[in-house]
Protein backbone atom coordinates (compact mmCIF):
# COMPACT_ATOMS: atom_id res chain seq x y z
CA UNK A 1 0.00 0.00 0.00
CA UNK A 2 1.60 3.71 -0.66
CA UNK A 3 1.41 5.28 2.59
CA UNK A 4 3.30 8.05 2.19
CA UNK A 5 3.57 10.85 -0.54
CA UNK A 6 7.27 10.95 -1.05
CA UNK A 7 9.64 13.67 -3.39
CA UNK A 8 13.09 13.70 -4.17
CA UNK A 9 15.19 17.23 -3.72
CA UNK A 10 17.96 17.96 -5.84
CA UNK A 11 19.42 19.74 -2.59
CA UNK A 12 21.69 18.09 0.01
CA UNK A 13 20.42 16.30 2.83
CA UNK A 14 21.09 19.36 5.58
CA UNK A 15 19.78 21.79 3.43
CA UNK A 16 16.11 19.76 2.53
CA UNK A 17 15.97 19.25 6.24
CA UNK A 18 15.93 23.12 6.75
CA UNK A 19 13.64 23.31 3.98
CA UNK A 20 11.11 20.75 5.08
CA UNK A 21 11.23 22.41 8.83
CA UNK A 22 10.32 25.91 6.73
CA UNK A 23 7.46 24.06 4.29
CA UNK A 24 5.65 22.95 8.00
CA UNK A 25 5.59 26.06 9.80
CA UNK A 26 4.09 27.40 6.97
CA UNK A 27 1.49 24.65 6.75
CA UNK A 28 0.93 25.28 10.17
CA UNK A 29 3.12 22.37 11.57
CA UNK A 30 5.02 22.45 14.75
CA UNK A 31 7.79 19.86 14.65
CA UNK A 32 7.92 18.15 18.23
CA UNK A 33 9.93 15.39 18.49
CA UNK A 34 12.81 15.05 16.03
CA UNK A 35 14.71 11.64 15.81
CA UNK A 36 18.32 11.01 14.70
CA UNK A 37 18.10 7.84 13.03
CA UNK A 38 21.44 7.24 11.65
CA UNK A 39 22.93 8.59 15.32
CA UNK A 40 20.77 5.79 17.27
CA UNK A 41 22.34 3.05 14.62
CA UNK A 42 25.46 4.11 15.22
CA UNK A 43 25.17 4.52 18.85
CA UNK A 44 22.94 1.49 19.74
CA UNK A 45 24.06 -1.13 16.98
CA UNK A 46 27.77 0.10 15.35
CA UNK A 47 25.90 -0.26 12.42
CA UNK A 48 26.47 2.97 9.54
CA UNK A 49 23.44 4.45 7.51
CA UNK A 50 22.69 7.89 5.57
CA UNK A 51 21.46 10.39 7.02
CA UNK A 52 17.70 9.85 8.44
CA UNK A 53 15.78 12.19 10.58
CA UNK A 54 12.17 11.46 11.45
CA UNK A 55 10.14 14.80 12.50
CA UNK A 56 7.38 14.23 14.89
CA UNK A 57 4.99 17.12 13.27
CA UNK A 58 1.74 18.46 14.72
CA UNK A 59 -0.96 20.93 13.50
CA UNK A 60 -3.13 21.26 17.14
CA UNK A 61 -6.43 22.61 15.77
CA UNK A 62 -6.48 19.34 13.68
CA UNK A 63 -4.96 17.17 16.85
CA UNK A 64 -7.39 18.32 18.59
CA UNK A 65 -10.29 17.76 16.49
CA UNK A 66 -8.63 13.87 16.50
CA UNK A 67 -8.40 13.47 19.49
CA UNK A 68 -12.27 13.75 19.72
CA UNK A 69 -12.64 12.04 16.96
CA UNK A 70 -10.89 8.90 18.38
CA UNK A 71 -8.70 9.05 21.88
CA UNK A 72 -5.92 6.39 20.39
CA UNK A 73 -4.90 8.84 17.67
CA UNK A 74 -2.09 10.04 19.26
CA UNK A 75 -1.05 6.49 18.31
CA UNK A 76 -0.89 7.50 14.48
CA UNK A 77 1.67 10.87 14.68
CA UNK A 78 2.13 13.13 11.50
CA UNK A 79 5.71 11.73 10.72
CA UNK A 80 8.00 13.10 8.01
CA UNK A 81 10.99 11.33 7.21
CA UNK A 82 13.78 13.11 5.82
CA UNK A 83 16.81 10.93 4.07
CA UNK A 84 19.38 11.35 2.17
CA UNK A 85 20.16 9.32 -1.31
CA UNK A 86 23.37 10.04 -2.46
CA UNK A 87 24.19 14.05 -2.97
CA UNK A 88 20.25 14.15 -2.79
CA UNK A 89 17.64 13.92 -0.24
CA UNK A 90 13.75 12.24 -0.40
CA UNK A 91 10.85 14.11 1.38
CA UNK A 92 8.26 11.38 2.76
CA UNK A 93 5.17 12.33 4.71
CA UNK A 94 2.62 9.73 6.04
CA UNK A 95 -0.41 9.82 3.98
CA UNK A 96 -3.29 10.72 7.45
CA UNK A 97 -6.48 9.38 4.68
CA UNK A 98 -4.11 5.88 5.36
CA UNK A 99 -4.39 6.57 8.96
CA UNK A 100 -7.76 7.17 9.38
CA UNK A 101 -8.65 3.89 6.91
CA UNK A 102 -6.66 1.82 9.67
CA UNK A 103 -8.87 3.40 12.33
CA UNK A 104 -11.75 2.38 10.56
CA UNK A 105 -13.56 5.38 12.01
CA UNK A 106 -15.30 7.75 9.66
CA UNK A 107 -15.47 10.69 12.08
CA UNK A 108 -11.91 10.86 11.21
CA UNK A 109 -12.36 10.87 7.87
CA UNK A 110 -13.04 14.90 7.03
CA UNK A 111 -10.07 15.87 9.40
CA UNK A 112 -8.11 13.46 7.57
CA UNK A 113 -8.62 15.16 4.28
CA UNK A 114 -7.75 18.44 6.10
CA UNK A 115 -4.44 16.77 7.18
CA UNK A 116 -3.50 15.52 3.84
CA UNK A 117 -4.11 18.52 2.48
CA UNK A 118 -1.69 20.68 3.99
CA UNK A 119 1.69 17.84 3.72
CA UNK A 120 0.86 17.72 0.30
CA UNK A 121 0.99 22.02 0.90
CA UNK A 122 4.53 21.55 2.30
CA UNK A 123 5.73 19.00 -0.08
CA UNK A 124 4.21 21.30 -3.40
CA UNK A 125 6.14 24.32 -1.30
CA UNK A 126 9.09 22.37 -1.19
CA UNK A 127 8.82 21.62 -5.25
CA UNK A 128 8.77 25.57 -5.79
CA UNK A 129 11.74 26.50 -3.30
CA UNK A 130 14.13 23.89 -4.96
CA UNK A 131 13.07 25.46 -8.50
CA UNK A 132 12.08 22.66 -10.52
CA UNK A 133 14.01 19.68 -9.40
CA UNK A 134 11.52 18.57 -6.98
CA UNK A 135 10.35 15.12 -8.13
CA UNK A 136 7.64 12.82 -7.21
CA UNK A 137 9.11 9.42 -6.57
CA UNK B 1 -10.05 -1.86 12.54
CA UNK B 2 -8.28 -2.46 16.08
CA UNK B 3 -4.92 -1.14 15.43
CA UNK B 4 -3.66 -0.65 19.08
CA UNK B 5 -3.72 -3.16 22.05
CA UNK B 6 -4.69 -1.16 25.62
CA UNK B 7 -5.26 -2.32 29.36
CA UNK B 8 -6.83 -0.27 32.15
CA UNK B 9 -4.32 0.29 35.29
CA UNK B 10 -5.98 1.30 38.53
CA UNK B 11 -2.60 3.46 39.33
CA UNK B 12 -2.93 7.40 38.90
CA UNK B 13 -1.13 8.51 35.76
CA UNK B 14 2.40 9.70 36.90
CA UNK B 15 2.72 6.54 38.84
CA UNK B 16 1.91 4.93 35.45
CA UNK B 17 4.10 6.46 32.87
CA UNK B 18 6.74 5.10 35.62
CA UNK B 19 5.70 1.46 35.02
CA UNK B 20 5.21 1.71 31.58
CA UNK B 21 9.69 3.49 30.41
CA UNK B 22 10.10 0.63 33.40
CA UNK B 23 8.14 -2.52 30.74
CA UNK B 24 9.73 -1.23 27.68
CA UNK B 25 12.86 -0.94 29.18
CA UNK B 26 12.75 -4.00 30.28
CA UNK B 27 11.70 -5.55 26.63
CA UNK B 28 14.68 -3.93 25.31
CA UNK B 29 12.72 -0.68 24.19
CA UNK B 30 14.36 2.91 24.42
CA UNK B 31 11.81 6.00 24.48
CA UNK B 32 13.61 8.59 22.01
CA UNK B 33 10.51 11.08 21.96
CA UNK B 34 7.78 11.95 24.13
CA UNK B 35 4.78 14.50 23.57
CA UNK B 36 3.22 15.97 26.39
CA UNK B 37 -0.12 16.57 24.26
CA UNK B 38 -1.75 17.80 27.55
CA UNK B 39 0.27 20.65 27.85
CA UNK B 40 0.43 21.05 24.12
CA UNK B 41 -3.57 21.60 23.69
CA UNK B 42 -3.34 24.09 26.65
CA UNK B 43 -0.41 26.39 25.01
CA UNK B 44 -1.36 26.35 21.90
CA UNK B 45 -4.91 26.42 21.83
CA UNK B 46 -6.16 26.92 25.39
CA UNK B 47 -7.65 24.33 25.51
CA UNK B 48 -7.72 21.73 29.08
CA UNK B 49 -7.71 17.99 28.41
CA UNK B 50 -6.84 15.26 30.85
CA UNK B 51 -2.84 14.16 31.36
CA UNK B 52 -1.89 12.25 27.96
CA UNK B 53 1.36 11.41 26.72
CA UNK B 54 2.77 10.03 23.78
CA UNK B 55 6.23 7.76 23.92
CA UNK B 56 8.01 7.45 21.02
CA UNK B 57 9.80 3.72 21.48
CA UNK B 58 12.23 2.39 19.76
CA UNK B 59 14.15 -1.14 19.72
CA UNK B 60 17.31 -0.62 17.56
CA UNK B 61 17.67 -4.46 16.43
CA UNK B 62 14.04 -4.47 15.28
CA UNK B 63 14.34 -0.83 13.82
CA UNK B 64 17.42 -1.50 11.93
CA UNK B 65 15.86 -5.04 10.04
CA UNK B 66 12.30 -2.89 9.92
CA UNK B 67 14.69 -0.43 7.90
CA UNK B 68 16.44 -3.19 5.75
CA UNK B 69 12.77 -4.39 4.61
CA UNK B 70 11.48 -0.54 3.72
CA UNK B 71 13.18 2.24 3.86
CA UNK B 72 10.40 4.33 5.08
CA UNK B 73 9.44 2.45 7.82
CA UNK B 74 10.56 5.55 9.74
CA UNK B 75 6.91 7.02 8.86
CA UNK B 76 5.54 4.13 11.26
CA UNK B 77 7.03 4.36 14.41
CA UNK B 78 6.53 2.11 17.82
CA UNK B 79 3.93 4.90 19.59
CA UNK B 80 2.77 3.97 22.78
CA UNK B 81 -0.12 6.71 24.51
CA UNK B 82 -0.76 6.78 28.38
CA UNK B 83 -3.64 8.67 29.45
CA UNK B 84 -5.49 9.47 32.61
CA UNK B 85 -9.16 8.35 33.24
CA UNK B 86 -10.26 9.74 36.10
CA UNK B 87 -7.71 8.16 38.90
CA UNK B 88 -7.23 5.43 36.35
CA UNK B 89 -4.94 5.09 33.42
CA UNK B 90 -5.10 3.49 30.15
CA UNK B 91 -1.89 2.31 28.25
CA UNK B 92 -1.96 1.69 24.84
CA UNK B 93 0.58 0.21 21.93
CA UNK B 94 0.37 0.74 18.42
CA UNK B 95 0.51 -2.71 16.36
CA UNK B 96 2.85 -3.42 14.25
CA UNK B 97 1.18 -6.31 12.54
CA UNK B 98 -1.44 -3.80 11.34
CA UNK B 99 1.35 -1.27 10.54
CA UNK B 100 3.01 -4.38 8.62
CA UNK B 101 -0.17 -4.95 6.75
CA UNK B 102 -0.17 -1.04 5.83
CA UNK B 103 2.91 -1.15 4.08
CA UNK B 104 1.90 -4.45 1.87
CA UNK B 105 5.29 -5.76 2.46
CA UNK B 106 5.29 -8.94 3.15
CA UNK B 107 9.50 -8.95 4.41
CA UNK B 108 8.34 -7.19 7.12
CA UNK B 109 6.13 -9.71 8.60
CA UNK B 110 8.52 -11.88 10.27
CA UNK B 111 9.76 -8.53 12.18
CA UNK B 112 6.74 -7.09 12.88
CA UNK B 113 5.48 -10.52 14.47
CA UNK B 114 8.59 -9.93 16.62
CA UNK B 115 7.80 -6.15 17.44
CA UNK B 116 3.84 -7.72 18.41
CA UNK B 117 5.28 -9.71 21.20
CA UNK B 118 7.38 -7.04 22.53
CA UNK B 119 4.64 -4.48 23.46
CA UNK B 120 2.31 -7.50 24.12
CA UNK B 121 5.46 -8.81 26.98
CA UNK B 122 5.64 -5.22 28.29
CA UNK B 123 1.63 -4.53 28.64
CA UNK B 124 2.34 -8.56 30.32
CA UNK B 125 4.96 -6.75 32.66
CA UNK B 126 2.46 -4.34 33.38
CA UNK B 127 -0.37 -6.52 34.52
CA UNK B 128 1.57 -8.06 36.62
CA UNK B 129 3.35 -5.35 38.26
CA UNK B 130 0.37 -4.00 38.95
CA UNK B 131 -1.08 -7.03 40.55
CA UNK B 132 -4.71 -8.10 39.74
CA UNK B 133 -5.81 -4.61 38.37
CA UNK B 134 -4.70 -5.01 35.35
CA UNK B 135 -7.61 -5.11 32.36
CA UNK B 136 -7.68 -5.84 28.49
CA UNK B 137 -9.75 -2.76 27.50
Amino acid sequence: MNYGKSIRLHTAFADTADRVRRALKDQGFGVLTEVDVRAAMREKLGEDMEDYVILGACNPPLAHRALQADRRIGLLPCNVVIRADGDQAIVEALDPQVMAGVTGRDELSPVAAEAAARPEGALAWLRTHAGSTGQEE
